[in-house]
C-alpha cells in the first residue's frame, strides 16, 4: 500500500438502520469543495428497494452529486474517479450483500479472507485517489444470533469488512438517531 | 413552533433492550424537583407484556410518580400535563407500535411521513410545556434486516422518529450495559 | 462483597458480533504482566462453532496464554485461578446460553433473578482476586423484538447480566467496528 501522504482522505460512517448515516456521509461530502460521485450499491430488485432509492436520489441534488451506479466493481470505480474530488460509496453492506449473490449464482461459497482481500482492493484503490473516499456500512451485529446460517454468515462477512475499513480509514463516525459520535479520527 | 425558551426541556433517551434506558429515565425525572407523570404507552396484551409493566411500576415509587396509561395519543398528554414538571413517557417504541396496530384496524396504511408528523405534534405539545419532558425510545435498527416486512416498516418508522425527536432535543443520551452515553446537550 | 482496593480489576468488554471484542479484550490483556488464562465457555456444539473456535486459538499464542474450557462453572474458575495474573472470559453471552441450556435440560425454568445472582457470584469471586478478570459480552437487544420466546428471554437475561457487571466494572469498554469506545472507568 502506498504510503499515507498519497492516500485519499478515507472516512468510514457506520450505524444502525434509518440512523441517518446516508445523510450524515453526504453532508460531509457537500461540506468539501470540488465534484462530487454518488455511487450507489443498491441494483433494483423490489418495488421497496426502488421506493427507497427514489427517496435518496430525490436529497441530493443532480447539480452537487453524480450518480454512478456499480454493485460490485467498487474498485474499478475508485480508480476510475480521479475526476471527482469526492467519493461517496453508499453502501458497503449491499455490496457484500451483492459478493455474496454473485458467489451464490456462480456456485462459489465466500469466505472472510475473501471479504478481506476485496476489502483491500478498496484502500489500495483510495491510496490511488487524490481526494476523499466516504464509505457508508451498517452495524448488524448488535441483535440475537439469526437462525439463518446465511444470515449469521452475512452478519460476519459485514462485521470483518468493517474492521478492515475502519482500521485504515483517517475517520471513522457512527450514528445513532442522527447525532454523529466520533471513534476515531486522525490528520490526513 | 414556539422559541426554544418558551419549550420544555426534552431529553431523549435511547438504547438496545434492557440497556437500563428505563432507570436511567426514571432517575433523571427524580433528580428534578415537582410533580412527576410517568407516560406508559404499553397497552397490556398478554402476560409477559403485564409482568414487564408490574416489575417496572415496582422500581417507581407513587409517591414520586402519578402513572398515565396512553398507548395512542400522547401529544394531548402532553398538553394536559401543566400540573406536572417532569413527564417521562415510557416508550416511543410501544407508541410507534400502537400507531401501527390502530391504523391496521381501520385499514389504513402508516407512512414514514404521518410518523413524522406525529413526533412534530409531541415537540409541540412540548413547546407549550414548563418543565422537562423525557422520551424513552429504542435502538432497533442494529441487527440484520427481517424477514418480515412488517418489522422492517417498524424499524423504518422507529428510525425516523429517533431521528425527529433527536434533532430536536436538547439532551440525547444513548444508555449501553446501564451506561449513559451523551450523545448531544445544550443548554434549555 | 470485599472491598474494592481488594477486589482484582474488572473489564467489561462489550460489543456487536464480529465488532473486535474478543481482540481488544486479548491485546489488553497481553498488554499486562504475569500469567494469563483464557476461560473459553464455548462448549463445541456443531462444526461452524468448532470452525470459530479454531480461528480464535490461532489468534493465541500458548507461550502467552493457557486455555480452560468452561462452559458454565466460571466462578469456580476464577476462584481457582490465583496463579494467573490476567483471566480472560470469552464470552459471557455464550455463559448465559449455557445456564439456560444446563436448566432446560433439568426441566427448570431461568430466572432474571437467577442470572443476576450467578452473575454477582462471579463479582464475588473477582473480590478475591489478585490481578486483573475481563469479561467478553455481546450487546444482543438493539434489532426489533424477537418472535421467537426464548430468544426474547435470552436478551433479556444478557442486558441484565450486563448491567450487573458493568455496574461493579472498573471499567467497561463498547467496541465498534473494532475501535474501542471507554463508557466508563475507575482507577483500581
Amino acid at each position: 500500500m502506498s504510503s499515507v501522504s498519497s492516500m485519499a482522505t478515507v472516512i468510514l460512517v457506520t450505524g444502525g438502520s434509518r440512523s441517518g448515516k446516508s445523510d450524515y456521509a453526504r453532508l460531509r461530502g457537500e461540506a468539501l469543495e470540488g465534484a462530487r460521485a454518488f455511487v450507489a450499491t443498491c441494483p433494483v430488485v423490489d418495488e421497496e428497494t426502488a421506493e427507497r432509492i427514489r427517496r435518496h436520489q430525490q436529497e441530493r441534488s443532480p447539480d452537487v452529486w453524480d450518480t454512478i451506479e456499480e454493485p460490485v466493481k467498487l474498485k474499478e470505480v475508485i480508480l476510475g474517479a480521479d475526476n471527482y474530488s469526492v467519493v461517496l460509496v453508499d453502501c458497503l453492506t449491499l455490496w457484500i450483500n451483492n459478493l455474496l449473490h454473485e458467489a451464490y449464482m456462480s456456485g462459489d461459497a465466500v469466505s472472510e479472507d475473501y471479504v478481506v482481500s476485496r476489502a483491500n482492493e478498496l484502500l489500495e484503490a483510495c491510496s490511488t485517489h487524490h481526494g476523499t473516499v466516504i464509505f457508508v456500512t451498517n452495524e448488524v451485529g448488535w441483535g440475537i444470533v439469526p437462525e439463518n446460517a446465511l444470515a449469521r454468515q452475512y452478519r460476519d462477512l459485514v462485521g470483518r469488512c468493517n474492521r478492515v475499513l475502519s482500521a485504515a480509514a483517517h475517520e471513522v463516525v457512527l450514528v445513532a438517531a442522527g447525532i454523529p459520535l466520533v471513534l476515531k479520527k486522525r490528520e490526513p
